[in-house]
């Protein structure tokens, strides 16, 4: 069975980027990962990557997955399913070893005497007809990734809660004009609700369903269940985003409400060794950068942790 | 007077990266900064920025600092002689509002709203006899700056982490002797202890202290505390960074022993308002990518600051 010092789960931004420094720290690395280079690689144009004003989403992804591979991180492209504590004998009791874990895929078992879940997150779908083909032509999941291409133009915010508020904030900042369509009444944080009725390129569609996206080469609108229909040029879907947290809850990572696993500042869990990085985290502001640079300040805590510690692999 | 939302004492990485995300949040920001790019363009090569497996400090640098001005960032290169809070009213207290921060230069005075410490830091000295005397007459801090005035010839590196090691690197390109000079054993990231460690040029002095530097126009050698005499033409000092934290002390935020400033996982300073990033933090792993990370947090959090609160700028 192949060990690892350190084996991360995923292979986006957050894990790539881990990837590369654990390795340069001389840890025998390995990311185990259903899709290489992460949700960055769906996107079109990623315009805040620092140092690169603009790149498209599959070649940020491709180009952390290389750095790190340059480095000798070990690449599995494998869905894990399963993770578990190494059992510790008598002997690694009385010595005072802790446990490694053992990952497993459909074909494969790895042993990783740290772990770093960088599993990332989905966004909610809406479900409707349409969302799926028009996804990155017009349909997007993040204002601040894709507002800047929908200067001037309409587009629609879908959501109740406080992101679909801020999310029309922001796009109201370039756009000509932004509906905000909820199935409920608008609750944001007060503030956010002010702002967003003060705003006159805001108008508010409560009690409203999207029932259907519809366009050629990209998005030219949406029909609402109710039968309006409303020409958008863009679609900015806020319903809410899905961490892929549960294999992590599965061996014991403890997480918050949202269903992210709680990570301190040396991105470490609850469960020593085990540590957590990027949009599967519970940091507020979640961007490929910070979750980057999770990633590399766990790499240096997980070197740290097995300086001091010996880790018994079974 | 200039007037921002969000003002950066510093253009490295961090200030850079943060400035390119506020500019994107819509903040009215600028960057206020001796030396746009920062510390890293005097560094030679960059292998660790996630996505570029190799990049020359200065490329590095000057390409955060283009980045933040595309999205519209000004940048003032000025040194900030002082700052402070600004006063409020009567009305001001009555409403609650905060106040903002004036920062001045030699000639010029700024008000910001918010406020970002990326100030980095500068190389500790070793304070040893003739060090002051031969600076850039044989003593330097900057191989990338220096190095090739020594094609050829002797040179020693003081320092034991890895920094030291790759300023020994570096000069082993062209000098004909490199002398590592460490109080305790060489301890660099083991991917480049390996290069040194390899390299027939590098010739490693452990437990050994400069006691004094000696010459005439120009460096001729050192010596040792242990009374070894080393004839060398060139001495790079490499031993640690000192935060560039008075600034911020001045205006009341918290630093800790080592005169980082304190901050929290929102890059959060104890001063409302007041944010740090990178090098002059109080981060264990300092590296480009994780003060950038910081600067952009604080860049949300300068945000959120904002929508919640009024500041008065006098």
């Amino acid at each position: 069975m192949d060990k690892f010092d350190f084996l991360i789960i995923g292979a986006g931004c957050a894990g790539a980027s881990g990837g590369m420094y654990a390795s340069r720290l001389n840890l025998k690395t390995a990311m185990i990962a259903e899709m290489p280079g992460g949700l960055i690689t769906t996107t079109h144009l990623v315009e805040n990557w620092p140092g690169l004003k603009s790149v498209t989403g599959p070649d940020l992804g491709s180009s952390l997955v290389e750095h790190a591979l340059a480095f000798g991180v070990k690449l599995q492209n494998e869905k894990v399913t399963g993770i578990e504590k190494v059992s510790l004998t008598a002997e690694d009791e009385k010595n005072g070893r802790k446990p490694g874990f053992m990952v497993s895929t459909a074909s494969h078992q790895y042993l990783g005497k740290t772990l770093l879940f960088a599993t990332g997150s989905k966004h909610k779908k809406l479900e409707a007809p349409g969302e799926s083909e028009f996804e990155n032509k017009g349909v997007s999941y993040c204002a601040l990734c894709d507002g800047a291409f929908y200067r001037g133009k309409i587009v629609a915010v879908v959501g109740s809660g406080d992101s679909a508020a801020k999310e029309a904030l922001l796009l109201a900042q370039q756009a000509a004009k932004v509906y905000v369509i909820s199935r409920t009444s608008l609750h944001p944080e007060p503030v956010n609700l002010e702002r967003v009725q003060e705003n006159e390129k805001i108008e508010l569609l409560s009690g409203a369903e999207v029932g259907e996206v519809y366009g050629d080469q990209k998005v030219k609108g949406l029909k609402l269940k109710d039968g309006r229909d409303l020409a958008v040029d863009g679609i900015f879907v806020a319903i809410g985003l899905i961490p892929h947290s549960e294999l992590a809850a599965s061996l014991g990572v403890v997480l918050n409400d949202r269903k992210e696993i709680i990570i301190n500042r040396n991105s470490e869990t609850n469960i020593p060794g085990v540590f957590g990085a990027g949009d599967v985290c519970d940091s507020r502001f979640k961007q490929a950068i910070t979750g980057a640079a999770e990633a590399v300040t766990a790499s240096f805590w997980a070197h740290e942790y097995l300086l001091k510690n010996q880790v018994s692999l079974g």
